[in-house]
């Protein structure tokens, strides 16, 4: 079936439900950022492979993107007869918006187990005078989905205390602090990675996300792990055993929750809406006190992150060395360096995945922010113009995200200016210093500003956290300018990491992203308060080639000096001669 | 009576009246941020003479001030047994989590009119389960008070069209329209500045406010004045009576309220707890809409703004100029040279009045951001060090607001590298170009984070907006970090006017803050949205005397220059011979 035929095909089941508006986000069970296949839903109804979306079918048919897919939406909505809609353009409604507005007298359907309490409520709450009527029991594309794939069934395995710095017991002890000093009974534990972290869990069922699709709850008294028992092998049952959890089969959560009693703690934006009509108690409604925790990096966890990166920077400038010494002598695409880049972090120490599907993006192609090189779109690459690189490994004991914008040749003015610009907006935010209680949001312009001055938006946020041997993007915190999100709520607190990822995009022309990892430290306290900044924790040369140091302003080139002393030092063990020469000479010392 | 009598003569009375902690705020009727004499009940009690503070009386005394305020009131309280607790230090609750922790089986007393509703309210359910009792009806301190001032009684005056741009009528129109839109009744109109904007009415019943007290009702069918009948001479009423406005007795305003039917527009913010209660119809809490006409500048305003701003530069290079060429060869002092400036601001066309009191600080003076020279204080000038000067004029045209930190000699190193990373500072953020939906949340970094690069902070937002022939401090909209106030929810539109003052201030040392006023412009608009950035406004040279060009960047030397270039080109045709060769001097193009 083509798009045009699956949508016919949905309408008519919704025909059959009395559904007039049917809603269709790009979640599972979990509100995971990154889901299974089992739950492309959007992805099958649209044909949009992008990571995020959301889709609505009715009268019209709508696939809101964001700003990171305005262009891979277009080209794969051509001939879908859906519209697109650009999430961030000014007089864009969101989808949310659209639901309310078009609710009059209308039913609206969706499957609630993939959309979230908090949204359900929001949308009762808007609509209540409107004679709308809301139906969260139907996943009507199921009905129609031939060949769906089926749930994932990865083994779980336990990741060592040593790159954990905490005890599953530990852990267990911290959760229960919380929830006396919130006074509460049970803690529903919804998100994926809040489950892998509890239990020092991990598995393989999300691609480039270490997790299983698993549940926790924990009580005073009990706690409890949801989640396929063909998934846990002996000795990772003997460990939970030993740390007296119990395990249940996953679809047994609904009944738990039935049975808990008192004050129970649930974060409804990561909690489904068919799981949050099953609790029967009181809700606490509040972030999961795990996020934090996950967010918050303790000192072991630093620690091998630090070496995580150091071999993924190795990894990293074994490539572009690779790929600046053959480029015009060996052929090159897209797809074939990209895979040169997997199996060169794949031979580094205790690596496990890629954290994400690499972006190998050629020229205009990098125009795409979350571009995914295919057979068709597959550039040949050439002695001239960037080749951005936007990838990341997981290893046992840390996971990386770096982009490097490398440039292949001959470039134009227009080039050097785009890239220094984002070189510059990167350094200014590396190097801000600032007083403990300071946000993302407060941070934002020191990237951004930079960019603006050219008249100039990437239409993104500038940072995000990095799980620890979890999902890539992590929260709660973030860098970007939202004065109603959560990247004006969380302040950035001493072992949060965060990205630092300024780009310029420019349709049908290039793309330009440099980005580095951050960790939040502590520098000197006095009567003025903490002051913070940030240790760069990217190990991984900036291409000079592309750099005009005539637009540099002296503090900018100290950043990028120093920043390159430090990669050097830290990198250059790990080469063979004629790559440390290289590295030398990459890592040079920029004078005007 | 010194303050330890005053003390005792207030514990008295709050026995008769079983009051446990007796709350003192710096207000009046109207919530208004500059007082008549008569409301100076804190400083009063309490002996400091900051423009702001609390205070609260009880088994202990405590008064609480700001950064601005830190030095001044610990020496002002020195000897009063009242303590002092520093707002935004770390560890220093605030006055109301200090009333509420001390609220147990307590009563609480102050007096209601000078108490806003908001406060009431939201004390009132911070204490609800504690045993608290609320008392609002007990002005105690005019009890004690024998020699308090009356009320003032300024004459008021309508400010002609061709300064204000829109008509009384128009006025009343705006304001009717937003009752229709948010289907209210009437609109009470509290704070004075509002009464002013919607007559065109202004008067002179607070030092440097020049505005009257009085309260305004709008319903659908009737505009209602409350104020001193005195004060409304004949040629006055017959403008108010021409436009239909009821004019009515002060004190009517309760017995009006209690009239009210239907829903009803309040600004509890704005509005005292006394008169709240008053109110017997349905509440509709938000915003006054005149706070946002007031702050978004029509096109008359900005362009008697501009003309205000030039006649204000005028002066200040006059005196400028007469400072460096008479330090050292004539006797000066802070209130000498002060008063000077009064004088030539006094010269100017359709001059009115100081917009506030003038800060004239010299040397370590100038680490107390306000500074007020007194009898005591007094400091004799010398070829040596800096002259910190804050100041401003009203005009029937516009209100000024600006701060030159002048350079009388001899400074050292550490001076030269505060000064121009004061200056640094303030480039940065008048630079700006950003994206509509910006805050001052967003920007505040871009001034901040200069002087945050060398471990200090100064403890007060970077800019607030400005009256039109007003208040000279105006909201909604600011320049601050902290991220639950209204600097993160007002975003800055076209026609906002906020200044840009960073500063430095290292108590017994030195203080340096340089000031421009600056108007937010549309600037290109395009596919990522509408771009904006500032116009200065305020046309003054900036002392190029304790400039380390050095460590200025490309970027701040070109915005600098180019600042000076469009000050010599507005101000100078209205100076001397003598004074525009040395204007052109001091805004000469600065190269490194």
């Amino acid at each position: 079936m083509d798009i045009k035929n699956r949508v016919s095909a949905l309408k008519k089941e919704m025909e059959k439900e009395n559904i007039d508006l049917y809603y269709i986000p790009t979640d599972d069970d979990h509100m995971s950022e990154y889901i299974a296949d089992h739950f492309k839903v959007r992805q099958y109804m649209s044909g949009f492979t992008g990571s995020a979306g959301m889709l609505v079918i009715g009268k019209e048919s709508i696939l809101w993107a964001d700003g990171r897919y305005y262009i891979q939406a277009e080209r794969q909505l051509k001939n879908s007869g859906i519209k697109l809609y650009k999430m961030g353009m000014a007089n864009v409604c969101s989808v949310f918006d659209y639901l309310v507005e078009n609710s009059k007298n209308k039913v609206i359907g969706f499957d609630g187990k993939v959309v979230s309490a908090d949204f359900v409520k929001r949308l009762k709450k808007a609509t209540k005078d409107n004679g709308t009527s809301i139906k969260l029991d139907n996943d009507l594309v199921d009905r129609i989905w031939q060949d769906r794939p089926a749930m994932p069934d990865s083994e779980a395995f336990i990741l060592n205390d040593k790159y954990t710095g905490n005890s599953i017991i530990d852990k267990i002890e911290m959760v229960r602090k919380d929830l006396r000093d919130n006074k509460c009974d049970a803690l529903v534990v919804s998100a994926l990675e809040d489950v892998a972290w509890l239990f020092n869990l991990r598995g393989d069922d999300i691609k480039c996300t270490p997790v299983n699709y698993a549940y926790a709850l924990v009580t005073d008294k009990d706690v409890m792990l949801f989640i396929d028992e063909k998934k846990i092998n002996d000795s990772v049952l003997n460990v939970l055993t030993k740390n007296k959890v119990l395990v249940f089969a996953y679809e047994k959560i609904a009944d738990k929750l039935q049975e808990l009693n008192g004050k129970v703690w649930v974060d409804t934006t990561k909690l489904n809406a068919y799981l949050f009509d099953k609790i029967t108690g009181d809700i606490y409604d509040d972030a999961s006190p795990i996020a934090m925790y996950r967010a918050i990096k303790n000192k072991t966890e630093i620690k091998c992150t630090k070496n995580a990166h150091v071999k993924d920077g190795v990894a990293m400038c074994k490539f572009i060395y690779w790929l600046k010494s053959n480029i015009g002598k060996i052929e090159m695409s897209e797809i074939s360096v990209q895979n040169k880049l997997y199996e060169l972090r794949a031979q580094m120490d205790d690596y496990l995945e890629p954290s994400f599907n690499t972006i190998c993006a050629y020229e205009a192609n990098a125009a795409m922010m979350h571009y995914s090189a295919s057979e068709q779109s597959n550039a040949v690459l050439d002695t001239k113009g960037f080749l951005l690189v936007d990838s990341g490994g997981t290893y046992y004991d840390g996971t990386t995200d770096i982009t490097r914008t490398i440039c292949l040749g001959k470039i134009d003015d227009k080039d050097r200016l785009y890239y220094t610009t984002v070189l510059k907006a990167m350094l200014n935010l590396q190097g801000a210093k600032f007083l403990e209680g300071t946000t993302g949001a407060n941070l934002d312009i020191l990237a951004r500003g930079v960019v603006w001055d050219l008249d100039i938006d990437y239409q993104c946020g500038t940072g995000h956290g990095v799980g620890h041997v979890l999902s890539v993007h992590e929260g709660p915190h973030s860098i970007r300018w939202s004065n109603n999100g959560p990247a004006m709520k969380y302040v950035l607190k001493e072992g949060m990491i965060v990205t630092d990822e300024p780009g310029i995009y420019l349709a049908n022309d290039l793309g330009i992203r440099i980005e580095n990892e951050l960790l939040v430290v502590k520098g000197k306290k006095n009567e003025y308060g903490q002051f913070m900044y940030f240790e760069p924790l990217t190990m991984c040369p900036i291409d000079l080639d592309a750099v005009d140091v005539n637009i540099m302003s002296d503090r900018e080139l100290k950043l990028l000096n120093d920043y390159h002393e430090l990669v050097y030092k830290n990198v250059s063990p790990y080469l063979n001669d004629k790559e440390k020469l290289w590295l030398k000479m990459q890592t040079r010392k920029l004078v005007r």
